[in-house]
């Protein structure tokens, strides 16, 4: 009997680090799988579509949305963007663990549609450290700065509703913790009944 | 503010290698600390006082479990053996992780004492195998080696009890297990309320 995989969730306010930690989680878990996001903006120049994501019509968005088709969607400028949940569901089912990087919101939706997974919030060191990071990503407008800044403070009163809290202040360390996190995790009781059947000589 | 330490409870069926586990786990975490049991029974030569085991006569150990400074403990042939709580929880506090190997029915009286601390449940890779052990140890009397292999498979059953199970077939693999849940652990979000308060400014 194969084992599922795992889906693993990391969130987080922005500036916080989700993309560099996965990035590099990835790098060193070869096997795992990204969450493929489907969207109904225009690719890109360069985005492949089911690599980057997949490049969809409004209505097949739509469609999607009515057959309970995504573990979480929202809208943003006019183009809905959503994580579909056949895909993460068919890499579970190979046995692969699905890492999907996505803000807060998004989160607390996938965790109504799918509590199996373990859900990851990545904090910065300090809020220093995040006002820091959110000003270095180029934007000027101190306005938007400061409000992605009181947004991402008020964020962290959410992180209750997640399993773990993983502080990114070396990257490494992030990751060490995260692949601690999913070897634990497939260690859980709740997560290995078949084992205890197997050991009772019931399968 | 110094983080508290974690009381890690590894416990399994006679036969599935706890005690090998544990001492392994040691060497590589050399700043944890073993749980150090009371006992009335008589010291044997080596054996030193607060070290194998807090020697202490049968009336010392009769208050102790009416002033109920016991996480667990039974009474083996006349003697008495518990876990004094007070030693797990100084060491705790010093931040220290303390490691206790148990059988199963100490654990189940730690867990109704102690919730906040991490059981993981060590099995063999088969029943076959751990039958194989149990007759290795030396046992020749087959009542004892049949008596013994009966309850391992019934003590399988109170595995639902603990939070994870590690499969020891390399003993280098289950530490390893054992080193990512103590890790993931300390990531959990209701281990760090303070750290949230911290981000929030307010401690």
């Amino acid at each position: 009997m194969k084992k599922k995989g795992l889906l693993i969730v990391i969130s987080g306010p922005s500036g916080a680090g989700k993309g560099t930690v996965c990035k590099e989680w990835l790098k060193r878990n070869p096997e795992a799988v990204l969450s493929v996001s489907a969207t109904t903006r225009k690719p890109r120049p360069m985005e492949v579509d089911g690599v980057n994501y997949f490049f969809i019509s409004r209505e097949e968005f739509e469609k999607m949305i009515e057959d309970n088709e995504f573990l979480e969607y929202a809208e943003v400028y006019g183009n809905y963007y959503g994580t579909p949940r056949r895909f993460v569901q068919e890499k579970l089912m190979e046995g692969k663990d699905v890492i999907l990087e996505i803000d807060i919101q998004g989160a607390l939706q996938v965790k109504e549609r799918f509590d199996d997974g373990v859900f990851i919030f990545i904090i910065p060191p300090t809020m220093e450290e995040l006002k820091r990071r959110i000003v270095k990503r180029g934007t000027e407008d101190p306005d938007v700065i400061l409000q992605r800044f009181t947004s991402a403070f008020e964020e962290i009163n959410f992180i209750k509703r997640y399993n773990y809290v993983v502080v990114n202040d070396q990257v490494e360390e992030a990751v060490r913790k995260i692949d601690a996190i999913v070897l634990a995790e497939k260690c859980r009781v709740d997560r290995n009944n078949y084992l205890i059947m197997y050991l009772k000589g019931e399968i």
